[in-house]
């Protein structure tokens, strides 16, 4: 190690050889990582490539690293490899308005490619409340999901190209965009979701969206989560614009107005709350929601930010109420109800508190159950084989890492894995990158 | 061969096992094709996975064909080959109108999709001449494109998922079409464009879009590419219902008026022609249009088809005219009227006729030469390089099939090549599917 250690040291500089610590080793709910042999953070596309060479030529295991914000154990080491943070991949390179498409580098937050589009009438598409910290390698290498999906689709849909390196660091370059280019194999989409298992994506051609013109939210206080799917349902053949449609339960608004100590949102307490998004105006959306009750409109941006808190804090409310066992699973629409009262139950049966939040329009619920001992895989083997009844999939947008990498056979077939295993030998055909990861 | 026939026979029953015929054995332009072994239409997805079974036993290579309305010759064998026709699998299952999506065999048309969809207010999104003949297992294999890519995407964005046998027998399935499903390799979008490499197609679950409630249509005279690519880039601002925007050259007019007798549809001939389509009202096409000269409108269905007739039949016309050399390309939309002058002139030099269209919005351009020996490739030797020397792609929409093979490094590194190799071994490793396409 000593050795690989100095290597690293020559290709990336001393300052960029760092000793594991927990920012690195550990996640963001605090249930997944372990010691990292050493931390590398290259500075371009060739460091990137010569530190992949340096690991294979060592045998020695690697874990990319975008900003950390993963959920599922994939971005930290198990115990030994070298964390490869790409965090330093910073560029972003012009805009190009006619094809609506720019190039960034891996590391680049969606906050900051924000601030490079401003004034551009365009937009990532992609969002959710990580949006400083994640970085774009890392949404790709997860087909990052959200709250725009429902408009937008997943990450995928925003790959025009793909700039990765392979384990053995031979260098994959597809970034020129063209709307058309059906010429072999699409590389860039089979990376799109691998979690850093087959290569490292050191930059990203970004197809953009019209950035919304005024976008109002409103929130509501429903009874049911079977009201809520039917209003939003509803809401999306009347709004064009609708570009997040966002639930969560009475014990989630419990727990982040606790964390941030915010004021209840409306008149009474409800079952559910629904918090809509969309770029339609005020009387469409008025007309959309009908006579739902209990709710409150924000058209300004500041009063709309203030709603989003409630459902953008519940993530780190959750972490630091304790070690959540996360299940983001999704279901087909019409299960949605039937899915999430199960799950209650069965998170309380086993003594825990169950704290459900989602995305309506996908049929993705974050099933969180805190109160149970982080080891205990009963809450996740029981709510994920639920979801493999109702015909749903055991990870919806946060990906299989490590926490789910047991259970995929739940939903994926003893062919689809093989298939998979087969195309991971392919491209890494020593393991070395995120071994333990995925499959 | 007899007894691999023998055992065709038994699995698709004897009257599915034929001999080898032109329409299963030559292609649409001619210039490709080659004696079939013996021609098998499987009747499901078990006989087409018993049927691979029984050829990879047999050590017998496999052309997958669907509609054989392919124009590279990826679907027709080269000699000796089963042919497996998809054409049976024409089930179509119920519409699921809340996930707005529908599962439909291989085999069906987009014409009896479109029947089936009829007042649903959802459409497929991806249109073409062909659409009488060409398969939907056909248009994922090749990542069909079409005049509508400038607004849905190609046909790997319809892709909600697929059911595929691979060349052993075994059948992936995944056509639950959950919007969010980030669990292991996309293994559907992998296949998507692969030419029939990888697996076979026998059902894919597609994710429409609306329907266009009443669109219009306009053609246009122009003096130049340059001046259409300019109109349209200004169009598509205006137009949030644009849906296409095609392009055909005076040479190609002419061919089409004489194929059809067609009489002149304009006052004047122009250098070139631009065909948009709108789901917008007349008044803001007409504002798009601007000061456009030589334009008719065609406000309702019947003049619209008419329209349509001189765009459409431009394959037929061309390839009754001769066979042709036909080279499907992309470049970036800035370089698109210097390639196009380009690309004539190359034409011209060596002594063959070009006739040119394609669309605008995409930077898509078909280049034909006639007055060719099919089997002289200097034409597509010079016109590909001038494509990558542009920073294009050597097939925008028809695949690579066996006519660009000999071309795919001129816009895919080494690097990628090799990587698209490992697949196909970890997919297909007795190369069974397809041998001699794509790579």
């Amino acid at each position: 190690m000593t050795e690989l250690a100095d290597r690293l040291r020559e290709i990336v500089g001393d300052a960029h050889v760092l000793p594991g610590e927990p920012r690195y080793e550990r996640d963001v709910t605090g249930r997944f990582g372990g010691p990292a042999a050493v931390v590398a953070r290259p500075g371009s596309c060739a460091e990137v490539a010569a530190v992949l060479a340096a690991c294979t030529a060592a045998g020695i295991a690697v874990v990319p690293q975008g900003g950390n914000t993963g959920l599922v154990g994939g971005g930290v080491p198990r115990g030994g490899e070298v964390v490869l943070s790409l965090a330093r991949l910073t560029a972003i390179e012009t805009l190009d308005p006619v094809a609506r498409q720019i190039t960034v580098g891996a590391g680049v937050t969606p906050a900051t490619l924000a601030a490079a589009l401003r004034g551009s009438s365009l937009a990532l598409g992609v969002d959710f409340g990580a949006r400083d910290a994640a970085t774009l390698g890392g949404m790709v290498a997860t087909d990052a999901g959200g709250a725009q999906v429902l408009r937008h689709g997943t990450m995928r849909a925003r790959v025009a190209g793909l700039e990765a390196v392979l384990a053995d660091g031979r260098v994959l370059r597809r970034l020129s965009g063209l709307p058309k280019d059906n010429a072999g194999y699409d590389l860039p989409q089979l990376l799109v979701g691998s979690e850093g298992t087959l290569a490292v994506i050191t930059a990203v051609r970004l197809a953009l969206v019209d950035a919304p013109h005024r976008p109002i939210a409103a929130l509501i206080g429903m009874r049911s989560i079977g009201a809520a799917v039917d209003l939003v349902a509803g809401a999306r053949r009347m709004l064009p614009g609708l570009q997040a449609a966002e639930v969560f339960d009475d014990a989630a608004l419990e727990i982040v107005m606790g964390h941030l100590a915010l004021p209840q949102p409306l008149a009474e307490r409800h079952a559910v709350y629904v918090l809509v998004e969309t770029d339609d105006d005020v009387d469409a959306l008025a007309a959309a929601l009908g006579d739902a009750g209990d709710v409150v409109v924000a058209d300004d941006t500041a009063r709309r930010q203030t709603l989003w808190r409630y459902r953008e804090a519940l993530n780190p409310a959750v972490n630091a109420a304790g070690i959540p066992h996360k299940l983001d699973v999704s279901v087909p629409l019409p299960a949605m109800a039937a899915f999430a009262a199960e799950a209650r139950a069965a998170v309380e049966s086993l003594g825990g508190t169950a704290i459900l939040w989602g995305h309506l329009g996908d049929g993705n619920l974050h099933v969180n159950a805190l109160g149970l001992p982080p080891e205990d895989e009963r809450v996740d083997e029981t709510v994920l084989a639920l979801v493999a009844g109702h015909g749903g999939s055991i990870s919806a947008e946060h990906g299989i890492g490590v926490a789910k990498r047991p259970y995929l056979g739940l939903t994926r077939t003893p062919e689809e894995l093989s298939v998979m295993a087969a195309v991971k030998r392919a491209l890494d055909p020593r393991s070395i990158l995120n071994p333990g990861v995925l499959l």
